[in-house]
């Protein structure tokens, strides 16, 4: 398992992976200062929603590295800086809410007093995160049997989180308790996310895993390849309809078609009851020269239309099962679903 | 109309628009040899199977450009020598055969005599080729009304044959005679033929083209975008089973889900009679760096596995219709393809 953010306390420092290198490098950055940090947030070097969160809470810590005679305003002053690197991510902003409560909790001068009680409620929103991934992984392997071939899109493990992951759960927990799974990993285009870092995480966790395109997937289903299909999911409506990467709604149907089980993994803060059904889902368009210079090079004439969805809507009848940390939901998830929550 | 295949009489040389630099230059080669040829075979400068077929005739008669002492024996060598370049394409091996029932037939030890009559066969593959050309846009137009959209997959235009291609004779032919279609292309990858040379010469032909990535063709099926989809095909089995660039299976099963007709557009050429259905196909599987290193760069991590199909099986059931040169045939198709051929 992969932690793609870790805390040095020799070094007074955080030892963080930085995504962009991948799949080509393996770098690791040590970083000392809340703008070092707040420059890996904002250049994706960090990336994933819960890994954001965990890592901006450790940037507070660092605030607090050097002596200041004022850790109070210094610790406060970093996490409103933080709290600017992506202002769309809830997750960031919930993790940030938590470390200011710290600092006006703690009532001591002392400013390594103070950097230790924020370095506890940093560890405390790792571990949460991780017990989490933990529980998605238990619930998802229930689901699946040693030996089987298991098919996943986009990216969904454990850098994006503290170790885990969503859907990549099963496997990196299936790999440490010795349940193995095999995976096919769509390259997930127009990102390629898939190719990049999926490949390479499932290969580090010692997950023996094959790459195919995402117009191969159907064939694969055909050939009687794969025992089971898992995915993320960015949203989940009520009724059970799920947003999720572009290519996730063919690849159900596809499922469905073939007699295979379609598994979505998601934590419950992913769950929408405000939102009725998928059709209430607005659908981000991104740009098109993601399609057109995907790979560094241009591919497709200059002035062509381009149509680039970054998610699909996946019905929940599509859907065999959601596995959420606190257990595995089935259908009618209108029911079910609200039960849970 | 664009006949990427040439006959330069002057020279005594093949001009071949080089597909792989399409879609950011056009670039003519001129190929003097049939190793020439045979190079641009194999590294996908001329693709499509009915492009091969008279790519490989024209290379044959290359083969008598210099002065030989045994003419037979050398257009006999080429013939054998281009025959191995793509096993999968029927095309190469049917106009290969033709070319050697030439030689078989020419008694003469005259090598400008043999050359002659080995360029005369080319030229009547060629003919032959660009007038089934457009009978298939007329009968797929048949099945088509002005202003419809239609997806297509992978290239099957001008440049993949003599002038119309197949898949898209519709489109081009369309366009040349007032009937105008709106186009979703796939990009397909792991080659992108689709964003690279189908976006392209639609544009050329002035059709209305989107681009998407493949993973986006069922969420587009979904929003109810697409009337139909026209593909090509790599060989068609005697049960109507047909062989097709990897990705064509998962539409025609989103194409059933969603009710939209799914056509095929090939010449009779395709059509393999003694092949009893789509199982006896052997499936070409490319290397890996295609998916691993698409455009110039790294994607993928080093050792990954990959599975890297060319084509996959799309089952007679799916197929709504064959369009051919001789008429368009419909189910079932073990009698109408029969009756036909």
């Amino acid at each position: 398992m992969i932690s793609p953010i870790r805390w040095n306390g020799e070094a007074v420092a955080v030892e963080l992976l930085d995504q962009t290198q991948l799949p080509v490098k393996e770098v690791w950055l040590t970083l000392t200062s809340p703008n070092e940090m707040a420059e890996a947030i904002e250049m994706l070097r960090v990336r994933g929603a819960p890994a954001i969160g965990i890592a901006a809470a450790y940037g507070v810590v660092l605030a607090l590295r050097a002596a200041t005679s004022a850790p109070h305003e210094t610790a406060i002053r970093a996490i409103d800086f933080l709290g600017h690197t992506r202002p769309t991510a809830v997750n960031l902003s919930w993790s940030l809410a938590r470390m200011r409560a710290v600092v006006t909790a703690c009532g001591a001068p002392d400013q390594s007093r103070l950097r230790e009680a924020l370095l506890s409620e940093a560890r405390a929103i790792e571990a949460e995160d991780r017990a989490a991934g933990r529980k998605l992984g238990e619930y998802g392997l229930s689901l699946l049997r040693d030996g089987m071939t298991v098919l996943t899109h986009c990216h969904t493990g454990g850098v994006a989180t503290s170790g885990y992951g969503t859907a990549l759960a099963p496997f990196i927990l299936g790999a440490q308790v010795g349940v193995q799974l095999s995976a096919y990993v769509d390259e997930t285009r127009p990102l390629l996310q898939g190719s990049r870092i999926t490949a390479w995480e499932l290969a580090k966790a010692g997950v023996e895993a094959t790459l195919i395109t995402d117009s191969m997937a159907g064939h694969v289903m055909r050939d009687k390849r794969v025992d089971a299909i898992i995915v993320g999911a960015d949203r989940i409506a009520a009724n059970g309809d799920v947003a999720n990467k572009i290519g996730t709604y063919a690849l159900a149907v596809l499922a469905r078609v073939h007699t295979i089980p379609f598994y979505v993994s998601a934590p419950l803060s992913t769950l929408d009851l405000a939102m009725p059904s998928g059709g209430d889902i607005v659908i981000e368009e991104r740009a098109a020269d993601e399609i057109t210079h995907g790979f560094g090079r241009q591919t497709a004439p200059v002035g062509i239309s381009v149509y680039n969805p970054a998610f699909d809507i996946t019905p929940a009848e599509y859907v065999s099962a959601i596995i959420t940390e606190c257990g595995v939901v089935r259908p009618p998830y209108a029911q079910t679903l609200q039960e849970l929550a």
